[in-house]
């Protein structure tokens, strides 16, 4: 689920936790009841740290580096990328990750493949991924040379995510060396043994190219 | 369209500004193709600050607050409050305005009113208005006694965005009286003279109770 970044941002930034993993409710596979007590939204990711509940990934991700990071993963406003770091943490948050939401919900109302909104959702989903992999091919992360929250936020759109709305990474060469990247941090690989391993998808889908076959809907 | 926010974001901050205004395709009501020469993006709205361009609302604000902002309309991560403002920002960004664009995309594609997907949709939005509401009974503004970006960000969602996704606010008392707070700003007011004086609305929709009339699609 989307609280993989949150856990990942954790191990990046070496904060001790307790992790808690709750079931999906089998019939709607939405979030379960009991996530409603901890906060109204009723979502994960949701953190309690002291008096503190915090819902939904950005806030959590704010929080996080603004109390245990001491500047790690974000970029300051007076560092000449912050424009690059502020704009690719925000467009994977307000739009990316977005567009894709949306792409999930309207194949699940049943539109046909044909209809001209889903065709422009998926055109949507193709230049992102054409704009994301320009910018792969010319830095290393997201921000720039150095790896920030802005790649935590985008990673698990174009793996986990596309579980739901199966999406082909093929031609992506800028994105493939990212997500191998990513991969090969210890971080990161210690999200994966920790908080998927309820989770049972075979390959963990960082590596896998062609689109994968789609999970139960979202 | 969404850069009535930074319209709105720079009146607040006194920041000198050149506003262009670009119409819509009159096809499709997107973009016009002309932005995409300014931000791969291609959509509005988009910046230009000396050599910095930068599209996305969110990564837009962040950039004028951290440039210009002098700690302004944001709170810092030392403040009690800055997890209510982290929260309040980001889950207008993430989840509210996007389950919203996702109604929109499915109410244009057709689909039923009756199938379960948009009622899910809805759902989510009575849930999202709700938990604004009962947050907006509480405190002046999201964040809490003082006005922030959460409540730019959150405005225009509950305003002109529900000019495309028709909801009613009645019964809402906490949001109508946060939305007469903002209709009193001086910096709200002039936004809407210079940014809204292109599209005729009528009334401005933030007063509007009722589910306003649909406008063309989004």
């Amino acid at each position: 689920s989307q609280s993989e970044r949150i856990v990942w941002l954790c191990e990046e930034l070496g904060i001790d936790y307790e992790l808690k993993i709750y079931q999906r409710e089998r019939a709607s596979l939405g979030a379960p009841l009991n996530l409603k007590a901890i906060h109204p939204t009723g979502t994960a990711p949701v953190i309690q740290d002291g008096d503190v509940t915090i819902s939904e990934s950005g806030a959590i991700m704010d929080y996080l580096m603004g109390q245990y990071g001491n500047g790690a993963l974000s970029v300051s406003s007076n560092v000449p990328n912050f424009s690059d770091y502020a704009f690719w943490y925000h467009w994977g948050i307000g739009t990316f990750q977005s567009t894709t939401m949306t792409l999930i919900y309207i194949v699940k109302a049943g539109v046909e493949e044909t209809h001209p909104v889903l065709q422009v959702l998926k055109q949507k989903i193709t230049n992102s991924l054409e704009m994301m992999d320009q910018r792969l091919m010319q830095y290393t992360w997201l921000a720039g040379e150095d790896f920030t929250a802005a790649d935590v936020y985008a990673v698990f759109i174009v793996t986990t995510m596309r579980l739901f709305t199966p999406f082909p990474l093929l031609g992506y060469s800028g994105i493939k060396r990212w997500l191998e990247n990513v991969s090969h941090r210890p971080a990161y690989r210690r999200m994966i043994e920790k908080a998927e391993q309820s989770e049972s998808r075979g390959e963990v889908p960082v590596l896998c190219d062609e689109a994968p076959r789609p999970m139960a809907s979202y």
